[in-house]
């Protein structure tokens, strides 16, 4: 442990224990760095961390203030042990069950992937389809096919210039959400049996694609706060012939990380020497709570290396299935096997999303789904400080809607899973998040649902049972 | 060439040479029967097969009348020859310079694979997605997920069920237009390296399916009129591990050909002693000119080995992309696939189309598109009667709207592509619909557009260019 994140823990045991109380001043850097014998930046740090695990906020010219709805100050998860082999991709029928199990819409939806339907701006996008399709141009046939709407595709290239990022407007391919721009880029740089790096834990669907296109996983471990390992991944690159690196280069599924730019730009620096393409999925990438959005790796992409894929599934039009893929390089290929494989993506859903991102004021939609996504995650930590035994480790992320629970050792969460289902709440279990069936003793619980009654009451439970193990 | 083949040649002359004018009665059966010797059968299958090629139309009660807008009598196109090696398949740079040409709107379309959007129900359509995304309900984002919306599945099993045919709701999938269902298919029950056998000439998408997917061609000739060589495929089937049977049954494409229904049950019942599944392409279905649909080989489907494919994107909702598929025992397999895919397909466009299948007269615009394609169809015979060479062959389908075209021996398709071009016209050379590249002297036309000045001259222009090889 680092010298700033001891400190950190030991400012966040003086919140957890009460000494600081909600909104109260926490000690300022040169106080704090005269009391306990620390530099001003190792203060600076662990406020900064303090900050990011939502512990605490800064108030412009007056410092930093423990959080009104502070969570309970629990532990990071430890990071997740590296893994040497590759290993063949099989999905059980697990994740089917947990994808069933998220379709009763009495259930719960603690294991869903989505965030709450209710968030979204619906009643403004059925406006948009409505009167983008009254104008549609019956050519539009034909003029959209692959690589799509050229208004949608205009709004999205606008959005990352305005981030600082250009995005080349002729490799930009609209698709059927992200998950088939990952599926596209994937299928272009490999051939089945071979190797591709990542995450540890990873998003499901990832090994659903492997497993569909007969790749092997080699797993790479991902510390909750920063993303994954690039030791780790340096040292698999040098061994095995990995033909593509998978990885959320920020707000990551499940864990929640985020790699720091630096972090980021030497990753793509790696993968360059390498010359091995990153396939990386950034949907999450609006979701920040921070004051700035994070950068993508693609920034920092110099040869046309990375594939970045995009969606508005997460951020603003759940079932419209509209995503995106800037794949440098490969953009040709990607364009033609997305021909090959469903010609192109629905075209009123994409010309209603051309119409919103001009007209709809998406920008104020997102201010307001990050503040609800922040406050929905302080209930979920502070129910979780309320209900769980207090060895549970939890991440903070900085965005998203995931917290990624590490429970007591001898806690089984399929057991978990099955039990808390027979009471109405669904999970996403951890051994649905790696090939090798691992991560037994943790879940992933979605906090994009409106906090109420029910999630509180369903928090109890989850707690009861997790303490009956 | 059979009996009422030759008698039908023989009447089809005598309307060429105007001795039969437009709208002039044809011999009696009984008259004909017994001033040319032949069998009242054989005539009865000779005016069939006219009427079949659309020279003449049976009138209840008053016999046989030669068409008002008769098409110039040409000869069927000779039955594809047999190819008896597999084929590795390679789509080349050719079928996306084809798919290219069709996007500039000056371009005369011949080279299309869609009717013109003109003949579509844009703005009523528009309507019914106007309105089913204000009504629709925010769980949606959870209770569509696949196979898909319940109200569009329920419709579109109502259809089959007026047909006759009983389809499964629970074997019911919506997917991103036909194609993505054919993808799924085959990726269910194929790996890489399998034989799968297609018909000779094959839809060029079809092609690139199994080039993505690494598996090798087993081509079945298909004659013009009734579709694939039964006694052909049976010889493969008995020499080839063949993993799967891919095939258009009504209104193939590129050819036009439709199995009649006992052929249709051959078929399955072939399929069914080999334990081989039928992939049926039937994205044509709803747009037969004659009284009644044609029966599809999944109402002969016992065992559940036949996924049967369909679209609205041919008959409805061009730009939409929904598809679905029926796919027996492989349901749920393709569900998985599916979900592993692209999730499912735009919601806004499932509710619309569901919306529209109630509310919109579907039936009413079906009518009314048949009749202009026929109607298109004659337009472009008797085009081609003007101004290409005598020795021309060409199919003349019961349904949908593509021509082939067998061109004079010395014919290269690949140059005729590329002059027509130069003159902004648009066609699908026969090389792009055979992983061997044959056909080279075979065209495909499109009258999938209105009839007007431009396409008279570009027909002229086209047969300017033929007659100049």
């Amino acid at each position: 442990m680092k010298r700033y994140e001891k400190f950190a823990d030991d400012i966040a045991e003086l919140i957890r224990s009460g000494v600081l109380g909600p909104g109260q001043r926490v000690p300022s850097v040169r106080y704090a760095s005269q009391t306990y014998g620390v530099s001003p930046s190792t203060v600076f740090q662990a406020y900064y961390l303090l900050e990011r695990r939502g512990l605490i906020r800064a108030r412009p010219r007056s410092g930093y203030f423990v959080n009104t709805h502070a969570p309970s100050p629990f532990s990071e998860p430890v990071i997740s042990s590296q893994v040497h082999e590759s290993t063949e991709v099989d999905v059980s029928e697990l994740v089917f069950s947990v994808l069933d199990s998220i379709k009763d819409p009495t259930t719960v939806p603690f294991g869903s992937a989505f965030p709450s339907p209710t968030l979204f701006p619906l009643q403004r996008l059925a406006r948009s389809l409505a009167s983008a399709s009254r104008e549609m141009d019956p050519r539009m046939v034909v003029t959209d096919l692959s690589p799509g709407n050229p208004q949608l595709r205009r709004q999205i290239a606008l959005r990352y210039m305005v981030g600082g990022l250009m995005l080349p407007m002729e490799e930009l391919l609209i698709t059927n959400g992200a998950l088939e721009a990952l599926n596209l880029c994937l299928q272009a740089v490999t051939e089945p049996g071979d190797l591709v790096a990542i995450e540890a834990p990873a998003f499901y669907a990832c090994l659903q694609v492997l497993e569909r296109l007969k790749l092997k996983a080699v797993e790479i471990p991902v510390h909750p706060r920063d993303g994954i390992d690039l030791g780790v991944l340096a040292q698999n690159l040098e061994k095995h012939p990995i033909k593509a690196v998978w990885c959320m280069t920020s707000f990551q599924n499940p864990m929640g990380a985020t790699m720091p730019e630096a972090k980021k730009q030497a990753l793509v620096e790696l993968l360059r020497e390498h010359q091995v393409p990153l396939i990386e999925d950034d949907v999450y990438a609006e979701l920040y709570y921070g004051q700035q959005a994070p950068k993508p790796a693609k920034a920092f992409d110099t040869e046309g290396l990375v594939m970045h894929c995009g969606s508005f599934a997460k951020s603003l039009a759940p079932g419209y299935r509209i995503g995106w893929v800037s794949a440098g390089r490969y953009a040709q290929k990607i364009e033609r096997l997305k021909l090959m494989t469903s010609l192109c993506a629905s075209m009123p859903a994409q010309a209603a999303i051309a119409d919103y991102l001009q007209h709809g004021g998406y920008d104020r939609h997102l201010r307001r789904l990050r503040y609800a996504l922040e406050e929905q995650q302080s209930a979920m930590l502070a129910a979780i400080a309320r209900y769980f035994p207090a060895q549970t480790r939890v991440s903070q992320p900085a965005g998203g809607y995931f917290l990624w629970l590490e429970l007591p050792e001898q806690m089984d969460s399929l057991k978990l899973f099955q039990m808390a289902l027979a009471q109405g709440i669904s999970i996403a279990p951890g051994p649905i998040f790696s090939p090798a069936r691992r991560f037994r003793n943790c879940i992933r619980l979605n906090y994009g649902s409106p906090w109420d009654e029910t999630s509180e009451k369903a928090m109890e439970t989850l707690g009861r049972i997790v303490r009956s193990f």
